[in-house]
């Protein structure tokens, strides 16, 4: 299966975002791309002042975009995510619309980033979102994919939990900036990989430099053997990649990683 | 707490394996080691053929070297790993003796190496060897170690399991090979590291060209932030480290993985 990830600008105009959101993914339709990623909080800055301003209820001028473009070009379109309104509380929500334009799953972004580092990057998602509450995954022909949102990916039991669901990939729209990624963005990739021996999909912003949160970019697959099979820089643009199921069963055979689990001896207690 | 992992070429003399294992603890107490750790199987050639010839009941030869040094030099001694024949089961066993000589800590691998890998590593544990039932842990002043044996750094809910019950570092005397070494020793040993919030030290024998099974080498220690704080390259050797408990905790407070785990959501079911 031919997928597509897109690296792209964010600016803080959100018509703006959306019209370039549509231009990659014509691009990608027609480069053959059955399934294409978005990064995370693609129609809006990665900002905590931003997030109330730029969110919608469902259905709302962001999914309705993404919705039409999927029916229209006939692929998946994994929305990276967006500020979702829903009452009085927003979250950070990734919708997955079919071939159809049929929305077939939505996550919740699990774990807000809370995090302040010396010296480095400080983010308090919570003074504005709220938390999912749920796992998430879909089914697109014969391939399975569990669906995280960024900081999701730093927490090994929920991907052990996808892969025990039988994924095949997992879908990660992301953000990680200037002292988490080059820390921990391949890391993180490659040991969700080859852990739980399914491919990851990591999806980024690109770099922007007048931002007050600078991505780090380096949208990329990593392997079910844990290595970096495709990888962009932090330029914005599109990169292609292949899930190859065959792929999975060999390495599951030559390394039974799942099937030599023994849960009842380190299960939670 | 300064720590040393011992890096050491294995033969096939159990004898010789016993007297350098002893001539590079002396020389680790020397240089101010209060914990040392030895290889996965330092006292045999990691060969099936090898570990029937090789076993010892407990107290044996190999243990009773440990503990009688451990004794002599005030130092714990984490005994990398032996085959230890329990009536009619061979089990790959490490045993750790506290600065008094009494066995603290006893750890039998609870995933056994059963891995076909094409073009490259093969090996069946499981032909000889018994798998471990239980977790392990041990205290050495102020910090508190959990103790595992390679194939088992694979399963990142064994490791999660210990971080919860509150260990500092994991120990994990190991052997990864050519084709297991160079695809994922480093990224297990961080991705232990970094999701846990602990120090991983990964101990393996030195490179031996001449042995049927060629450890990759490379023993090393990563911190809780995830990075590679002291490594050996492939040749014989002591690596000294220095493992600070105050770092854990400005680690942990700054990015509070442990802190906002959600196992609610997916503990396995």
């Amino acid at each position: 299966m031919k997928i597509a990830l897109i690296q792209m600008k964010v600016q803080d105009q959100k018509s703006l975002n959306l019209k370039k959101a549509k231009k990659h993914i014509k691009e990608a339709a027609r480069n053959g791309a059955e399934l294409v990623i978005l990064p995370e909080m693609f129609n809006t800055p990665y900002n905590n002042s931003y997030f109330e301003k730029f969110a919608e209820e469902y259905p709302g001028e962001s999914t309705d975009v993404l919705k039409n473009l999927a029916k229209e070009l006939n692929l998946v379109i994994v929305g990276g995510s967006i500020p979702e309104r829903e009452c009085e509380h927003i979250y950070n929500t990734s919708y997955v619309f079919s071939k159809k334009g049929d929305l077939i799953a939505k996550h919740r972004k699990i774990h807000l980033f809370d995090i302040d580092v010396e010296g480095g990057a400080k983010f308090k998602e919570s003074d504005t979102l709220t938390a999912g509450e749920d796992l998430t995954t879909f089914q697109v022909g014969d391939m399975k994919f569990g669906l995280i949102v960024c900081y999701d990916i730093r927490f090994p039991d929920l991907s052990m939990n996808l892969a025990l669901k039988g994924v095949d990939a997992i879908i990660v729209p992301a953000a990680f900036n200037m002292t988490t990624g080059p820390a921990h963005w391949h890391l993180s990739a490659r040991a969700r990989a080859l852990d739980n021996q399914v491919y990851t999909l990591l999806c980024s912003q690109s770099r922007n430099e007048d931002s007050s949160y600078r991505a780090y970019g380096h949208s990329l697959v990593a392997s079910p053997w844990g290595n970096i099979q495709d990888e962009l820089q932090i330029e914005e643009g599109i990169l292609y990649s292949n899930l190859d199921k065959d792929y999975i069963t060999k390495v599951r055979g030559e390394l039974p990683l799942l099937k030599h689990r023994r849960p009842n001896i380190y299960e939670m207690k």
